[in-house]
């Protein structure tokens, strides 16, 4: 569950948002984005964690590559009901991942 | 409770992890983490949530604040046990945010 990342540098896109109480198409239009990702070249796994915030972190080869996720259209129709129904706030921050580390038993 | 981060470009320290089952003082350490990383020079915010895993997100300055939270006495003590009782796997990721955006109703 710990996403499998390449040698630094690549990306990172962090996306912290707080939902909405409207429930409607949210679990399967994410569900459906994190199998459109996964598709997109550049693609490199993503991280998801929601308690009081929601932290979906997905990790790119370049900018190129995000911006071009950006741009996909059914994940800009997503984006755009995220506004209207899902989310009350949310961050988008790209990130350059500089050097990592870990540790496993 | 999504952080408020100055203007770009600024730092994000990704840490995700997976917990074991000892709760031995885990919450109390993790909560006065958060408080003694509050008083560190150039800490600028952090997001938490955790389900399947955990993602902490915390913001500084540059990466000299980085560094000296990481080299922190009570922090390095934590970081110990953390790899001896409470984690069986956890990635850190040091990364520059180049460019932010965000919405709120």
């Amino acid at each position: 569950m710990i996403a499998s990342t390449p040698q630094t540098p690549y990306y990172a896109v962090i996306f912290t948002s707080l939902r909405t109480e409207i429930e409607e198409k949210y679990q399967e239009t994410a569900a459906e984005m994190v199998r459109l990702a996964e598709l997109q070249p550049g693609y490199l796994g993503h991280e998801s964690a929601r308690e009081s915030i929601g932290i979906t972190v997905s990790y790119w080869k370049d900018l190129e590559s995000i911006k071009n996720w950006k741009k996909q259209s059914d994940h800009l129709l997503a984006q755009k009901k995220g506004r209207e129904k899902w989310y009350s706030a949310y961050k988008t921050r790209i990130c350059l991942v500089e050097r990592d580390y870990g540790f496993e038993l």
